[in-house]
């Protein structure tokens, strides 16, 4: 991470990944030089204050509605995909053809609704309210999850890497690495902080996704920022939780 | 609606708006050649097999995770934000610049969202349930929709409005009508449909998103489909449903 005036910089709730991990593991596959903003201390212009000050910017065009936010000199967007769809496609992380790149967004929106289904396990009725307000509603919800609704996604994903496979890539699309396999890694990365018992039930019958996960975690780049400070550990406030009374049994 | 090769093919549920409808939003706009395949008959090929078939193809490069799914000969997409896009780019319903391209992006993922959210009002426990079967726990997300969410996302429209207004701008986004219009008026529509009460309440404040959603229904293509058959009603089975017990009162 750099500070001077080429950097990105990134607006995010400084304490959990959540959906800026999805934004940072780009960043950090690709090199990119960036200033995770609201991580800064206060007096340097950071914590949550910087957030709540892009949000209420009225001179960048279109205002944002939620962090993560990216600036990239004048230009403030937000929203996830489009964020990693944006530097994915300055850094050569998406794919060459014009067909593979919106097939590759499509993947990615499925990954970001793979992720708002783990959010609303634990946070079925409102974001705004704690788990613990809202603990009968997380748990019928988190079963139905568990039952059909991970297996449907982790089987989506293990055919698209196959069916990729019959062709000789080893990415879910294309021949190279690309990000919407980063933000698979940080799916599959999530799920077995917050349901471990579940993910290992599941695991042989989804060997390419599995696979996959470690082989972006040895990508050089990304196994350097999971071993540095700039990884945030999981933790309770984020998208991938770990309550036991949730998980499947052992 | 004609059949030739050179036509679009939709493939999505034959019995609701849901999330294709603002896929024909786009292709009406533009009076794009489109065949709504799962609505033809089952002996030429429609019904809900069709998009069986579909979802199960393995000769389309990326197998696709749900419906709406849109082919344009060889290549099939799914993700109604994605499908918007690629249809919209072509038919010159995106802004020019590639900035606000990215800009417009966000806002189509951020109206999804909160399409995404106002079902999961009648389903916030599972999709694969009856909603008579989450009543509780659905007027329970209900009532902190209303209070809450409605508005900071009816407020957030309407301050993007009102910030491109002040640049000359009728529309979300730049000079002209793009496709995100099309998405807010039919989320406006299905709230209007759903929460009557509700909406009533919030519209002085939000005039100017009002006035989007009427502006949007005048437009010749758009009111001639709104007209036409091709427009299912709406109902319950779809993401906008009217639950009289779930509206504010009246």
């Amino acid at each position: 991470m750099s500070n001077d005036d080429t950097s990105y910089r990134l607006y995010y709730w400084p304490g959990i990944q959540g959906r800026g991990e999805f934004v940072r593991l780009v960043l950090e596959d690709a090199r990119a030089s960036y200033v995770d903003v609201a991580r800064l201390p206060e007096g340097e212009g950071g914590g949550a204050a910087a957030i709540v000050d892009a949000l209420q910017r009225t001179d960048i065009g279109t205002p944002t509605y939620a962090p993560p936010i990216l600036q990239d000199g004048e230009l403030f967007m937000a929203q996830t995909a489009t964020i990693c769809r944006y530097v994915a496609q300055r850094h050569g992380l998406t794919p060459d053809a014009v067909e593979d790149r919106f097939r590759a967004d499509a993947l990615q929106l499925t990954i970001a609704d793979f992720a708002d289904e783990v959010h609303d396990t634990h946070h079925p009725i409102a974001g705004a309210l704690y788990y613990e307000e809202q603990k009968p509603e997380a748990a019928r919800r988190t079963s139905v999850f568990l039952e059909q609704r991970l297996p449907k996604y982790l089987g989506y994903f293990e055919r698209v890497l196959a069916q990729n496979a019959a062709s000789g890539g080893r990415w879910l699309i294309g021949s190279d690495c690309t990000y919407v396999d980063l933000s698979l890694f940080q799916v599959i990365a999530g799920l077995e902080y917050a349901f471990p018992n579940a993910m290992r039930a599941l695991e042989s019958e989804h060997s390419r996704v599995i696979e996959l996960h470690a082989r972006v975690a040895d990508r050089p780049n990304i196994a350097a920022y999971l071993a540095s400070d700039r990884r945030i550990p999981f933790n309770e406030h984020g998208i991938f939780r770990h309550y036991a009374e949730l998980d499947a049994d052992g």
